[in-house]
């Protein structure tokens, strides 16, 4: 058997008719889409049907409004700094949530040093954002509210819809981080009411370094990337094109197969929320049941660390991530996760399995034993798990 | 025969060898490098594989040193404006030169609408910056030189090495655009003396939308792209790794071929320079004779219509590039060709041919062969030539 993978959201697999285009552009040597002569021309042509694919999966009323990056984190840059700095004669403030990914937290540090106050709202045990409470955050100077899609780390949904309605009363710029939301669950901006919304290619099994960035018409929005008048003067740079047609190829494939994939992926996840409880002792479901990508549980198994089990899981061929500190790089536990009122403790140890469309009923059923082995293991030489035990008599 | 490129600045072929290392990418489904298991491990060691073979190209102390961006324009961005705020507090003045490429001139435009001061230093009739001015331009809140290392109009290549020796002395960071130098020209960041190196892939037969930004160590500089904690910290977003694969290997063999490259494009250079004035009159050659890029000339046609001559040419199979407004989709005439001391028309009729590998003798006959002709087919109909000719007698 070869590797089972559960890491989706660190890295899915290209498709094949996405490898294909790649490969198909590779070897037709486009040219810059931007050079002034003939050979420029197919170039420019297969660059707006990308666009135009991309577009329609997210239902942008124009393929103007999209534009290409280098991925989700440099349209999350461009988003939040560019609508800050391009609005800030008219206020300095600006919402957020505490459970918000490490583009939009820095790209926020960044502008706080530059004189922008932040307001970072509280969340629900689900990981949820109250409406209300960005109703009650704005000040006459707020400029911009920043709100994820869905979280990385717990697959929470927001209500972005209930979130918008508020800031357009307010004429306030609506940004969405929706990395991990586009080409997995149906998004439609004009029904969410978003001005801006951050999205990636590989989310939807394109290839990675590319992504894009929904303008709404008329956002007032500075570029991130100066210099030639490419995207519409939005972005400059030659594109990544051979990146780009593969991204567009993938964008059609997720609107074409966007019911069949859910089916696929609840049908896995909801095996994975009824099995785990049976199968595995102490531990806490950080996934909320309503409102959550279909593709995403995160689980946290108490009194051991997830790093180990990450590595032991590893040894047997099946990938997930942990929010563990150590594995992360980060000195501190998860901040999603203390968010959402876990432990430190807890957190340590806590998996992200996220799914795709080569997962099976049988992997997950490998991955459970699996599991359970490895946990097992894990709380025999847990001293904490042991003190537990005793205390429970 | 086929389309005869010599507009290779705005579009270079990928290498087949580039090709297949980026094919091979494709399929071996590469994961992530940030990710945590074993699977993201042959991707870290191809990344890292990429990286040493750009360091190598220009002769870096360091792999660490290179950060992988979308190109050319990102590292330029990154470069300017990350250094320029990092330093912000030590002083606000920037010193440059008037032909810079859009990119840093649109970057210095945004820093001046932030308090930064920028002052712009006249060229000569080469396009050449004199070091002197340079040292006394400097203030006491000079933070930042961003000279370009050749310009993409002319082919100029500025004395790097002497401003170098200026900006150390008085330990102010000097950037370098070095998009049309580096895999061109030998490159040696230690002996140009430079902190910020900007560079594209496809300068030298790689994929477009992916480049690099040389950082010496201990340079202050801000990222541009914040999240994650790719590139030592310093450029988040996950990598687009085909793109960098493809990039290393066209590195590699910049650095093997780097001498027969040298020698084949002077070899048609001289032949354009030697026979361009003895086919067509009325012309000025704005590619200075010393210290130039061995694959880009210049020429000003006089009394006629840059954008004609080039479409006329592309009627034969014959891609250039023109200076002219029109076709650059500016309202003005260039920048570049004015500061040199072009008349607004005579910079209308340029032409920038760009050469490359593809390119042979017989090519460059038939491409003059084919521009005498546009050329007396415009000049036929050109009020302002028959105007001079009457005059003339």
């Amino acid at each position: 058997m070869g590797i089972i993978n559960l890491d989706h959201i660190s890295s899915n697999p290209i498709l094949p008719e996405v490898k294909t285009a790649m490969i198909d552009a590779i070897r037709a040597d486009y040219h810059n889409p931007s050079s002034q002569h003939s050979a420029g021309e197919l170039a420019a042509e297969r660059l707006d049907k990308a666009r135009a694919s991309v577009a329609a999966l997210i239902n942008a009323a124009s393929p103007k409004e999209i534009v290409f990056t280098s991925g989700g984190t440099e349209a999350v840059n461009h988003a939040v700094k560019g609508s800050a700095l391009a609005n800030a004669k008219k206020g300095n403030h600006i919402i957020t949530s505490n459970i918000e990914h490490n583009a939009v937290i820095r790209s926020l540090k960044r502008l706080k040093g530059q004189g922008f106050k932040i307001t970072s709202l509280d969340v629900d045990g689900d990981g949820r954002v109250n409406p209300q409470d960005v109703a009650e955050a704005i000040t006459d100077k707020t400029i911009l509210v920043s709100i994820m899609h869905s979280n990385n780390e717990t697959g929470t949904i927001q209500p972005i819809e209930e979130i918008a309605r508020i800031t357009r009363e307010h004429k306030i710029i609506f940004h969405t981080d929706a990395v991990d939301s586009v080409g997995v669950v149906p998004m439609d901006v004009q029904q969410l009411g978003v001005d801006l919304m951050s999205f990636g290619s590989n989310t939807f099994y394109g290839p990675t370094g590319v992504g894009g960035l929904y303008i709404r018409r008329g956002t007032m929005i500075w570029p991130l990337l100066e210099g030639g008048v490419q995207e519409q003067n939005k972005r400059a740079g030659t594109e990544n094109l051979i990146g780009i047609i593969g991204m567009g190829r993938a964008a059609e494939l997720a609107r074409r197969d966007m019911t069949v994939r859910l089916e696929h992926l609840e049908k896995l996840k909801n095996k994975l929320l009824s099995d785990l409880p049976l199968t595995i002792g102490d531990i806490i479901v950080n996934t909320p049941s309503e409102a959550s990508l279909p593709n995403l549980v995160s689980v946290s198994l108490q009194y051991i660390e997830g790093e180990s089990v990450m590595l032991m899981l590893d040894d047997d061929n099946i990938a997930v991530a942990t929010r563990s500190a150590c594995a992360t790089g980060s000195l501190r536990a998860s901040h999603v996760l203390l968010s959402i009122g876990r432990s430190h403790a807890d957190a340590q140890g806590t998996l992200v399995i996220t799914l795709g469309m080569d997962n099976t009923e049988d992997q997950i059923e490998h991955f459970l034993q699996s599991l359970q082995n490895v946990v097992k293991t894990l709380r025999d030489i847990s001293p904490l798990y042991q003190k537990k035990m005793q205390a429970a008599g």
